[in-house]
């Protein structure tokens, strides 16, 4: 008879992702719509949206030419006329806004067992639509994405070896990379591996250079290709009866939201935090929307703030040194029930990292799990308004953890634990 | 007035490296002919010459086309026809065998004050020259190297910004690299900085690729980058009069040498050690040629070895775990006269590396000094027996120390220390 922790443990650590397809979202998802999008975190309801997810529904209508002009956008926001729904229900992850629009340009990874993930390209920092930009200059790089870079990738990544992205996520840990804020080494890594590929597509090589030079110059390029990877694994692990691990942690900017292995699809939530962020020059508490964003599945599939000790140059980033990292990565070690097989970190003599978050422990210690968080300013497209490790309130990991308790012990079948299908209870609340 | 110590930092610390060509040594340098090589270390009778050296002759006399064959190479070998001096006395370091010959492809770093230096291409682990193979993959590698990659790299290098070589060797260091015996990451951060160049070059796509998979599998690529930078700054901070800092370290495979400031070209040597290496599987200590090699002017540098906190994924390479690394680190604190400004170590909150091994120090303390070391088969061409920290007998830093004692304090004219030129004392004993 299995035992629900290790199961997921075991499918946590043992599921292999590899990157499947750079395409756009309306290629491997029929979730999207003309004006139907997706977004970060748990269900929101439209009125409730924060500002950059907003300004990012906005350059989702101009990217789709819904709408002609910022105002004609503008208008149909206002008037209701977008319907919106958690990339998580589409086996998507977004950072920040998280909006996915039919014509997104996105990584898609692929486990093994054929499960498919995908996460938007990321756009760098220099306007973005995740912050929520709309401006003549974000979506001209939007549409350069989706028409140039995305074909040219996904051409270049059949053309070398399959990449196995637990494995870049592993390397760039080696890396000093945490692969969630911190992801510069991960993406050279990606580069270097893709770069023979890229030459041996159709592409002009003008392309091919400024392909090469945007990725290079993008510290966060391998985001989406560690995040959808982080999906895979996760959903690999979700829907095992009885486990109280915890299997996505995602933010809307006004709720923050986890899922648990043994409760479906259900979402437990808290307001979303703040913190004690580092902020940019300029910038006050006032300025900052809460954490939002699905990038918090690095944490969720044990690297991230997990891994912070792996990390050392992003402590100063996010604020802290490297005591600090050995508390952080100590303590998450007290909540999660494993420790990752393969995501191993160097400066711990290659322990793994802590893994699979344990809401029981969760709500035993006290201990609020933390992630390593990039901090929108509420503006829409006013970008990065600080960084920093948040904890998560311990609240939706006990509820969590008491729902499981009522549930009752877990119903084993002869073939092991049933499965909880995508039919399980879902909803904005605990 | 300053102090010549100080002085010695200040170079160390404050010299500006830029990567200025790829090429072939003929062309940086007229310390080379068709029969009369550089090799690594300190000077070595032609008849004393370790296995893999006198391999790495014979490959470079079919590379030169003075012979048609090995045998004929052989014969020329034997009849003692080529004449060799140390790679140090033309401004070059060479890694293990370190023979450097007029096509041998070469990367050429540049002080801003003019000083240029330089250093073999790396040819990886598959066979290669400075292993002492001489086969024919071996020598169509080198001509490929010498024709395609170099000059590519060096229209390349041409068409991006300048490429401060120290700040490479520092984001190595931020990326869990050494940049001795660990340069991965900073591989692959030099391949992203010259790959949007090589695309602008006049050069074949399919030879781009190939150039750029080259590039991508060798994890030593970025080694002659790093070591001709430490050369270029360990050579403006020569012949400081009274100057306790060393400023090469290098070895023969038969003595290791060391050369100091206030000592001019001098060198101080013993017999070059083995330390406790981890030995390849199959290898004894009888197959290890002793210590071999220029690249220990990392070390003298402030990074390699000196940079242990800073690799943890290097550690159980070379044999140890991150404890170690601290001791290593630590140790060599001691033995250094600073700290440096720019190699900064993420995991020991950006405290810089141990600058400026001091011979005064090494004498009072008795503390060895360690490189990362690479150790060849005593065979030519059967490339890598083991590997290791290697600590560094006192003898020839006790005997520097002494011999500054002896040369008395300092001249300091009105404007600072005199120089001493390049006519110091020099010879291959102390």
């Amino acid at each position: 008879m299995s035992d629900p922790t290790q199961t997921t443990l075991g499918a946590l650590n043992g599921t292999d992702v590899h990157l499947r397809h750079v395409c756009k979202a309306r290629e491997v998802t029929d979730q999207v719509g003309p004006r139907r999008f997706l977004h970060a975190g748990p269900p929101i309801a439209f009125t409730d949206i924060p500002g950059p997810m907003r300004g990012a529904i906005i350059a989702g209508l101009l990217l789709e030419r819904e709408a002609a002009s910022a105002a004609e956008a503008e208008a149909i926001v206002d008037r209701g006329e977008v319907s919106i729904g958690p990339c998580h229900d589409a086996n998507a992850v977004g950072a920040m806004a998280g909006i996915i629009t039919p014509n997104t340009p996105v990584v898609v990874a692929e486990t093994t067992g054929g499960i498919q993930t995908f996460s938007p390209l990321n756009e760098g920092v220099d306007g973005a639509m995740r912050y929520g930009s709309y401006d003549e200059v974000t979506l001209a790089r939007l549409r350069w994405l989706g028409d140039v870079l995305a074909p040219a990738l996904d051409e270049a990544l059949h053309r070398v070896d399959p990449l196995d992205l637990l494995a870049l996520v592993a390397e760039g840990l080696r890396r000093g990379d945490d692969c969630h804020n911190r992801l510069v080494a991960t993406g050279a890594a990606l580069l270097v591996t893709l770069t023979p590929g890229l030459l041996r597509t159709s592409l002009d090589r003008e392309d091919i250079a400024k392909v090469v030079a945007f990725m290079a110059g993008n510290g966060h390029f391998a985001l989406p290709f560690a995040i959808s990877a982080a999906k895979a694994v996760t959903l690999a692990a979700g829907g095992i009866p009885g486990s109280p691990i915890v299997t996505a942690m995602a933010s809307n900017g006004r709720e923050f939201g986890i899922r648990v292995s043994g409760l479906g699809d259900r979402w437990f939530t808290v307001p979303a935090p703040i913190g004690d962020p580092v902020l940019l020059e300029g910038a006050t508490l006032d300025d900052v929307t809460p954490t939002m964003g699905d990038s918090m599945i690095s944490e969720t599939a044990g690297f991230g703030a997990f891994a912070m000790t792996a990390a050392p140059a992003i402590m100063s980033f996010v604020g802290g040194d490297m005591a600090r990292a050995h508390e952080i990565t100590r303590r998450m070690r007290a909540v999660c029930a494993g420790t990752s097989g393969r995501l191993l970190i160097p400066g711990e003599d290659f322990r793994g990292t802590p893994l699979g978050i344990d809401v029981h422990r969760v709500r035993a210690t006290g201990i609020e799990p933390v992630i390593n968080n990039g901090l929108a300013h509420r503006e829409p497209g006013r970008g990065r308004a600080g960084a920093g490790i948040t904890p998560i309130p311990v609240e939706p990991f006990a509820a969590a953890s008491r729902a499981l308790e009522e549930a009752g012990p877990e119903r084993i079948g002869p073939d092991g634990p049933e499965r909880i299908g995508a039919a399980g209870e879902r909803g904005p609340r605990a």
